[in-house]
């Protein structure tokens, strides 16, 4: 039978901001890591590593941010982050908002989010460049342990129309996040009308099933999936605005 | 290190319409089924051996479906197909039609589909009731070989925002079609925000991992995923209309 294992690497240690994130990786997956592995990085590590964390006490609400946090119970500084890490606003009502971040992502609350951080008042954004991210991980491990893998830099987003969040990528280095089908054939002679599968956000997916929310496992090894090694980027899953339906 | 497979099926016989799927599928996987595996069946398989195909040539298009197929130059009784098995058009523009089928999936031709199915004239229909075809097939499988397992059936549909399909849950059966956070205190003791996980949704995306669309792969067993043996279905993974900002 054709498979792939993902593997959940437990007991990984907490990162703190100007960490060697690079570093602490290759230490915890020399061992484990194959050529031609997927490995799925939650955001979260890569955030704090690279400082990415907002101390509450140092943010002045906008009035914006005042009177929507006001109307719905929310904390007017965390209001205020979210705003700050939008571009555009696509939802804000009923005390949610859906936003278009800096890098182009549509999700809730711009991504910033306070679950797994320490400290009261500190929260958590998304990494400025998840794929130059992802990119300097998978050079590092080309470099020790020499190993040449591809990296998926995850979160968990929302859907419309569905219930309950799933991971996706965010950032992406070292392979192809989609594998195109236009063009080809079915077996029955007919082309592939569902052609381009967004095949990192099926693997960031596929992490968060061994990673959870609770377990403190913040990498996984995807193996055994054969993906092309090409320069991709997250930015290739990004729906153009020209064929975006639910601006 | 804690961890799942994913093994895809090949080498299942072609289905057409009346074959005894459940029995079709038991003898393929009596000998690899394991208890508290999830089986993932692409619902193709599922569609055809119900004889949820529509013959095009009797398909009689209404002025809507004429109208429309001819200014983006798409076969109308196709549209109409589309258009019958919708209960509600969300978007409908630059060619596509976005609706909510009957059974309440917001997806792209309403699941109409004409890859994968033979014949010029013929399209495939999603399953009348998918999460009824998983639990009979889980049924089916704790009766012969005698083995409980959690059953997916998947599709793979469009998002908003995002470029590419993902495979997701339109039928569920055997387990839990989400993990609950709720309540729940990450590490540093902070509620978790992020706390509904669409997990049957992230096991059809890890399922497609191995599928692909061209490799004739149609059923999936992951193994060593933990799941809540209760009994669940995907109309649990609809975002409620009350709470849908994007209708």
């Amino acid at each position: 039978m054709k498979g792939i294992k993902v593997l959940g690497l437990e007991n990984f240690p907490e990162v703190r901001p100007g960490d060697d994130l690079n570093c602490m990786i290759s230490g915890a997956v020399a061992r484990d890591l194959r050529p031609h592995d997927v490995l799925v990085v939650t955001h979260k590590i890569v955030s704090k590593a690279e400082g990415r964390l907002v101390d509450l006490r140092t943010v002045e609400p906008s009035t914006l941010a005042k009177g929507y946090a006001a109307r719905y119970g929310k904390d007017p500084r965390q209001i205020e982050v979210v705003l700050r890490e939008s571009r555009r606003i696509v939802r804000m009502d009923r005390g949610i908002i859906i936003s278009e971040t800096h890098h182009g992502f549509v999700c809730a609350n711009a991504g910033v989010d306070a679950s797994n951080v320490p400290g009261d008042d500190t929260v958590c954004l998304l990494p400025l460049d998840p794929d130059a991210s992802a990119a300097r991980l998978g050079d590092a491990l080309a470099e020790d342990p020499g190993v040449e893998v591809a990296v998926v830099v995850s979160d968990s987003f929302g859907r419309a129309w569905r219930h309950g969040i799933t991971d996706v990528a965010i950032g992406v280095a070292g392979m192809d996040p989609v594998a195109d089908y236009r063009g080809l054939r079915d077996p029955h002679g007919y082309p592939i009308e569902a052609s381009v599968l967004a095949v990192a956000d099926e693997l960031a997916a596929a992490a968060e099933l061994v990673m959870g929310k609770t377990d403190g496992i913040p990498l996984a090894i995807v193996r055994g999936y054969s993906y092309s090694p090409t320069s991709g980027n997250a930015r290739e899953l990004l729906m153009p605005p020209e064929r975006d339906m639910f601006r």
